[in-house]
């Protein structure tokens, strides 16, 4: 794959490939040494780039709703998984090996699937997103309030790092655009190369609409300079070039939206019952092992501190040295190699250096850092280094272990004497993206997890029953957080629908009910209502939000609730015994069952009939409010409160504010009733 | 109340009250310039402080539960309520009227007293919050994920702006300390003597545990050289000190969670149905003329643009200056006085400064910045000016309007052209706290405020329905964000009980589902179980998660449907007619209503005797998944999942996971159901 003329990186911008000018910076092949590509984006005009993606990209997704973007990088993430093998190949200049690159490439594609997923399945498919429940802010209802969220109307500009060049991207323009930004990728210079292929790929697909998606191959020079308020800024990579972005002079007058992720010096423990022979010891050894040998060790979430019970810490020291010893080094794209090479010599060169820095602290107890031995390659030209295992004798009173960040197959071991010692350890890491913790102790896990969590923003617990499962201590996962406090940056991505609220705002309206509906699509109690025909003879095409039917109403008898009793066989003495149900500090006296009432309010709501709604397919927030006794009489008033049509399909969901009320008026009981209801009916209302 | 030597203000640090070095810098009244106290700092250990917060004040907050720490915010704010009077006599010399001082004052406590009444109605009485749904991670329920929530381990750092000294506090300490992290505040000197004064009766009052609540009265000097990534610093002011405070090292190297509130130029529009006459018209000069005065104008919040049509834009200008001209000016205590004077004598020259800047693109139209009529006190001693109404000619072209703040009874009229013009113009603020928008008009109400939402924390929508109810565009309330992007600073206040999130940690946490409930609370799939004793056999005292019943089954013929019908009166043709049931797409013949599967579930798992479970509540989530044919045979499986015992209450809320299934193990309904469990009961299962 790799040709004989190094390909010249180009950058996709203002609708068009650019070339920077000159011929560009060599990038070598991570375990060949041979020039693999140049880049570079001299001269290229950055801040009309961010401009163009604003107007054109913005105003454009604008356009769709969620579901529709979401199936848009549906299609896009399907066809990359098609053409899959091409970025494979191309992986492993990077010193990925095909394993490596299942996290990079299928990981990524996945990620951006599961979002699209996701987005169809928990958000409605609308352009404005309401947010949590109408607060209402007057006894009259005349006056209240809801959130909404809307896309922010600047770009997303996502630094990314070198180790993940297709899930790094991936991951993070699946949410934007789903939120209905457009974005702008910067990709780490040294596998710019993949990042640069890939968006080739998708933006052939002409799937995804105008300024939509961006791709600097190069120094990112100016381009903070030219962020606004109305901007996101994602970085992943050193805490010290984090730090630096942080405080941009533009990012900070702006207070543009900034989100970091830092490589940390992440933690696993070992429990104190997890001894060696347990499938709990067995799973951390070869855990620890993994984070250390897969991408070479070069993950933000890798494993650099190993906390083990002082009673067994030669025990794993033992452990994890034999297996480092049995683990091949070579080319990646050797299939006997089960690690390859750091992505270029100046990392080795700082990986060394790290460690000598960590050693000051520590000793190494296997691996030199200045020598490994190959199946296959040149150490001389390719960037491999041996996995080092370093001890810390003083875990408590060293700081390299905890605050030195060696990138690469490096990590150090520590003892630690109590479950609060071994969290006290872990804290000293300042924040990190992810820990984890190997027992198969439950009250030992609540007591170290709770002590964790403060400090990470995953944490992991491995034991025999996840042993198959388990997606373990390193991979981050589309519903899940990733991102952790204080040295991890403090930022937030992913995380489920949450990832795609960061590119949105968040944004409090207050007004009549009949305002807010206007501008959130939900009916709340206090706005304008209809009552002409039954709202259930109406397809989505005549329902409107406000629809109503406020019906008869009907006693509760006792011979009713005996009745309902014996035919369901719900005999709960609150329904039966009269002296019972008053000694209930809730009940005066017997009451109705709750299921008989909603089974009454279905009763007198329902318009029998075939007609365009198809079915009830379930109840959100059922409170039961006020006691029903015998002789109370119920009514209904049930309102159409969201419509929600679904793309690409023949129906859509109506949820309905559903109030069953006393002869009092006092409110019964209050819910959602959610049906489907058709688009289209031939004999509807109107017709 | 001003007695004759200055009060000298203390700092309570590390739980003593403490004075700086030196007599301190004086503080004018702002009315009468007399000396009204001294602060200063100097001297004192603030790193010392800020550690003694974490260690003493965390911990101990920690320990409680969050109703604990709600009920202990509920008492402090009844009791602050009740000595209300002492603080609204000190307020005058803030140069606040009693009416200004009732939005600081009885508003501040008021919003401490809602975070306490929300947090108890709407989170659990838990340490750990559980967040979100369980994310299953395997098909075989063996590896799962949930979000929890936990206390940063640091300390809030609170710094606060002088329009608010009492407000300002509360609504920041109310969801730090119920999130459970300890606070400093440090109030801005000009005002501080009050913010002072509140403490002392709050430490007074003995409710907050040791180290929870630390107050700092003089310069912040070093302090935030000594934040940590565990630690929150919100900030209240103007742009450039926040934008200071942004970038501080320790910040920066630290990822500290930093939130602002800027003073924004916040816009009102007016619409084009509200034309003179309407009553939208008149509510909108109201407002103007209200946010100009109320405080003599220095709130965040104020509105600083008023966007009219052209064509109302004269009528728009008479009468607002009319009403400018009816508004009486004096000394604060005089009730004659409708507004009285700026918090001190430089801030009157910093506004008359702004005001000056912004006539470079703006033309005086009503008010004199060098100039005041007064009704009472003496404008040479105090800082009293009158109101200023400018307005902008060319508003597309100017840039002064849009973003000069004068922190003062100063606004600028701008006429627009367009609904869309009008948005144009409101964004020109580059971000604000809050816009409003004056219409009788739903259609055009959705338009402009969706197009103001990505710039905006917060948008009030105003008409006549909800004239007398509408808390006004100025009014932050608990429930709704406070903040906006951009020139506002970027942060996210209140909210509800997003506020109180904002002071803790949100982690991801993985695991076997026996590993997750021990961390989170909430028994998920896959957790143990126990089925010995019917689980409404026990009390809280002894119920557990994971305890179970598992019933018999029950065969659905199509008599019980024809009777449940009749008897309910839900014919809905689905049930009862064959060909019509499979003409709907979603079933193959006729079904089981929803109601009658929920109402034979509850015959098939009550316990009916009397017993420790006293009432259903209510519903969550229920979805009904596959339908049920006549034949089908249904059994239920109902596990306790979560235990939330109410503080000071005899019993407490148990979450049961609810699954009904088919013969064929499908499951045909999946549902929360809502139970109170008494916390003991005589005859329980153990006895």
């Amino acid at each position: 794959m790799t040709s004989d003329a190094p390909r010249r990186l180009e950058s996709f911008l203002e609708g068009a490939w650019r070339s920077g000018a000159g011929e560009g910076k060599p990038l070598a092949h991570a375990a060949t040494g041979d020039i693999h590509a140049r880049i570079g984006a001299e001269g290229l005009d950055l801040a009309a780039a961010l401009q163009w993606g604003r107007e054109v990209g913005g105003e454009r997704l604008r356009a769709l709703t969620i579901h529709e973007r979401a199936l848009m990088l549906k299609a896009v993430g399907l066809k990359l998984m098609e053409m899959k093998e091409e970025f494979y190949e191309e992986n492993f200049a990077t010193g990925a090996t095909r394993k490596d690159g299942w996290i990079d490439i299928d990981g990524g594609i996945g990620t951006m699937l599961s979002f699209a997923s996701k987005a169809r399945r928990e958000l409605p498919n609308a352009r404005v997103l309401p947010e949590g429940d109408v607060e209402p802010l007057s006894r009259d209802s005349t006056f209240s309030a809801q959130h909404i969220l809307t896309p922010l109307t600047g770009i997303a500009v996502h630094i990314n790092a070198f180790n993940f060049p297709v899930w790094g991207m991936l991951e993070k323009i699946a949410p934007a655009l789903i939120a209905g930004m457009p974005c702008l990728v910067k990709p780490a210079s040294q596998t710019a190369y993949l990042t640069e292929r890939v968006t080739r790929r998708i933006l052939e697909m002409d799937i995804l609409p105008e300024g939509a998606l961006q791709l600097l191959s190069g120094s990112a020079g100016d381009m903070l300079d030219h962020v606004t308020g109305q901007d996101v800024v994602t970085f992943t990579g050193s805490a010290a070039t984090g730090q630096r972005l942080r405080a941009h002079p533009a990012i900070i007058a702006n207070a543009t939206r900034f989100t970091m992720e830092a490589d940390s010096l992440n933690a696993t423990i070992l429990g104190e019952d997890a001894v060696p022979g347990s499938p709990e010891f067995e799973l951390f050894v070869k855990e620890v092992v993994r984070e250390m040998t897969v991408k070479a060790g070069q993950k933000c979430t890798a494993i650099r501190r190993i906390l083990v019970p002082k009673a067994l810490e030669d025990a794993v020291a033992a452990a994890i040295s034999d297996r480092l010893a049995q683990t091949p080094i070579g080319l990646p794209d050797d299939e006997r190699a089960r690690m390859s090479a750091l992505v270029a010599l100046d990392e080795r060169d700082a990986v060394r250096a790290k460690v000598a820095e960590i050693c000051s602290e520590a000793e190494i107890l296997w691996g030199d850092p200045d020598k490994v031995t190959l199946v296959s390659g040149d150490a001389d030209r390719g960037a491999f280094i041996s996995p080092v295992l370093m001890r810390a004798g003083d875990p408590m009173g060293a700081r390299a272990p905890h605050e030195v960040e060696a990138f690469g197959p490096v990590a150090t071991l520590m003892a630690y004497e109590s479950a609060e010692d071994a969290v006290a350890l872990a804290r000293k890491g300042k924040g990190s993206l992810v820990s984890s913790l190997f027992t198969n102790d439950t009250r030992l896990a609540g007591e170290i997890v709770t002590g964790l969590a403060p400090f990470h923003g995953r944490v992991l617990i491995g034991n025999r029953t996840s042993a198959k499962t388990s997606t373990g201590h390193g991979s981050p996962l589309a519903p899940l957080v990733h991102g952790g406090p204080g040295r991890a940056g403090g930022g937030e991505e992913m995380g489920g629908m949450r990832g795609v609220t960061h590119f949105m705002q968040r944004t409090a309206i207050q007004g009549a009910p009949d305002f807010l509906s206007a501008v959130t699509g939900v009916w709340s109690e206090g706005a304008r209502v209809r009552e002409d025909t039954h709202p259930f003879r109406k397809s989505l095409s005549e329902l409107r939000l406000g629809d109503r039917v406020v019906t008869d109403t009907r006693e509760i008898t006792e011979a009713d609730v005996e009745h309902f009793a014996t035919f369901t066989g719900d005999t709960f003495y609150a329904h039966m015994d009269s002296a019972a149900a008053r000694v209930n500090p809730f009940f005066e006296d017997r009451v109705a069952h709750g299921y008989l009432i909603v089974s009454f309010a279905a009763g007198l709501f329902v318009s029998p009939e075939p007609g365009p709604v198809l079915a009830n397919y379930g109840i959100d927030n059922l409170r039961f409010l006020t006691p029903v006794y015998f002789g109370d009489s119920l009514g209904v008033v049930l309102t159409c409160k969201a419509i929600n049509p679904r793309e690409g399909s023949e129906h859509g969901e109506v949820r309905w504010d559903c109030v069953v009320r006393n002869q009092k008026g006092e409110a019964v009981a209050m819910y959602d009733v959610l049906t489907m209801v058709a688009k289209n009916w031939p004999e509807a209302a109107s017709l």
